[in-house]
């Protein structure tokens, strides 16, 4: 972990999709009183058991609920009350007998020509929330109807954790911005966008820093102050043998390596450390590699640094057909989900038109010598 | 559909997120040259054949590719060339030989102790895109890998439909705001804010007009200006019978219903219609209710406009329970994904914190009685 995340007290409607850095205790029942479901006549069930079609029971009619109102009635055996959906049971009421099963006659005489339990087309005090209880807990994504629920406890402002700044720098001599046409030899600096993309779709807030020449002293300048003005930095090397090693060498004179290379594939030349505050990915250079890695180590990192639990991210399915996989090091391998099954799809290092088509990878396991048609797997969905 | 949706020319970086609104033909090939995946020489595969750990093949080194550069040499059968990772693979040459599988002797005597088949190691030309390929279709959503793809094609700018502009109003005499303690009988005005939070996500822009009073005239005007304002109008009722009667009445005055009523449980009083270009949407005032169906019918509506097809929305999964339902209209369940399992959640009508428990719902058809614990369902992602 690199630093403590910044917190914020926003107002709920623009703290939709962070995460709370607090726990939501309710300080109050929701609903706050016994709401009818229905439009129709507030009862006292008991007087209702054993009506039908056939023998209705007969109620006087004592008052009408508004919406918006409390009753400024009590209902004692053998009265009602009319009652829309929403409205607020009088006293004394326990149920509500829809208005279809009724019949209303001169003299304020209500016929009910069905039974009501205890309760029925009732929502009940603190049946949605109950005073004292934790409603969500510090690391929770406020999806939208985690909105829904603090707007009905009535939470109008939140503690959230701060969208994480990030820098992202290209680095390479063969890289050229993506509106130049490249030189023979030269390539478009792809991994810029991907990055940022990704990190807006992660609620992130991106700051590019464009393309640095493979030079010690540029990249030294370069990543000092990007660690300045981030919480997280994100530099993927050229592809040549020399970058990434690089990477390692300036990360560890600003700050330290925790890493240098590891057991996966695509992602081998991944480095892992920190400047100061800042924590530092030096990913590859591959577009696809870039992008894979990213997927899992960066989105692990931004989860772990707020303990964010955003549901949804994974879902099980049956593999379409075997796959094998002997590097020493786990693969990640595209897939795309076509009903309950995985369909692995192909390509060579550094083709990323395929990963518009997947939907999420699955993980070979490094021990494993490959996957056998059928088998269940998890799906990390992008 | 209502009105033709806008569109903008914009930066690829934001762009991300939005809907093509052109197809993206690729004008060159990408790589344009073929390229190595590995750091090692050039070869002729042909001189390669037949070479082992005990009889290396003999190969001189006639240069040295650099990144970024074309090389200004050509092979000759029994040359090879000193190339890194992502270089372009001279004339000549066409594999490439791990530097692992190979020794550098005086005289710039290069011997290879493996074989290379014709294109090892090498991204050819037109591998990732070929020129003339139609690459995204209109419609795309653009995800971080298609603006990797985008950026790889040298696609600085692209047409896309404008975020749409969603006006959002509650109606009902009973709802106070949310930073309001609610008197009895009033309730607060959630839906605001779950129908903001819901736009957002669905990257729409959002503004909201508060809660007006349950009376023909503040409605008329309200939803009157919230349609001259934005593309989509979402109006939630209050609770009683009442507002979604007067929400047709009023849409039917000032533009055309075009349905009142939709055999869904929950979301029966749905009103949809038109108000000059703006589409209408009188959703239920219950929480849940209003949630279930923007889900299902304001998110139907906002791919359906631009035909955008975006993935990754539903999964499959089987159910794990026996579910009865035999309301006569299509019933909209809650479901937790637990690894290939879908557990549906009950909940009373109105009770809104189970849905932030939730991943998502699963429809049970109108003509069913229930489904079967253990049959296949497709579970709508929120």
């Amino acid at each position: 972990m690199c630093g403590t995340p910044e917190t914020l007290r926003l107002p709920l409607d623009e703290a939709a999709a962070l995460t709370l850095a607090e726990d939501i205790v309710s300080c109050a029942d929701v609903p706050a009183f016994d709401r009818s479901t229905m439009d129709g006549y507030a009862v006292v069930a008991e007087d209702t058991f054993g009506a039908g079609q056939a023998i209705p029971a007969m109620l006087q009619v004592a008052g009408e609920v508004r919406m918006g109102e409390a009753a400024d009635f009590e209902l004692r055996p053998g009265e009602c009350a009319r009652i829309p959906t929403g409205g607020m049971l009088p006293k004394g009421a326990n149920a509500v007998v829809p208005v279809e099963y009724t019949d209303e006659e001169a003299g304020n005489l209500m016929l009910c020509y069905a039974a009501a339990a205890p309760y029925k087309n009732v929502t009940r005090r603190g049946d949605d929330v109950k005073r004292n209880q934790t409603v969500l807990q510090k690391g929770a994504v406020l999806s939208p109807a985690a909105v829904g629920v603090l707007a009905a406890m009535g939470v109008a402002e939140v503690q959230v954790y701060a969208p994480p700044r990030v820098g992202v720098l290209s680095t390479g001599d063969e890289l050229v911005p993506i509106d130049n046409a490249p030189a023979p030899g030269e390539i478009r600096d792809v991994n810029s966008h991907i990055l940022s993309a990704l990190c807006a779709r992660w609620g992130c807030v991106c700051k590019s820093y464009g393309i640095i020449r493979d030079e010690a002293a540029a990249l030294t300048q370069a990543l000092q102050t990007a660690c300045n003005e981030n919480d997280i930095v994100l530099l993927s090397g050229g592809s040549s043998a020399g970058p990434a090693d690089r990477t390692a060498e300036i990360v560890g004179n600003l700050g330290e390596v925790f890493c240098h290379g590891i057991a996966v594939k695509p992602g081998k030349p991944t480095v892992l450390g920190r400047v100061g505050d800042a924590a530092v990915f030096g990913l590859p250079g591959h577009p696809a590699a870039c992008f894979f890695t990213a997927s899992l180590l960066v989105r692990t990192h931004l989860d772990a640094r707020t303990g964010a639990k955003a549901p949804g991210r994974t879902v099980k399915a049956r593999l379409a057909e075997h796959i094998s996989s002997n590097h020493g090091r786990a693969e990640l391998l595209c897939v795309k989900l076509t009903g309950e099954l995985a369909v692995p799809l192909y390509a060579k290092s550094g083709v990323i038109s395929l990963l518009a088509a997947a939907d999420g990878y699955v993980i070979i396991p490094r021990e494993a010598e490959g996957l056998r048609a059928g088998c269940e797997v998890t799906v990390n969905l992008f």
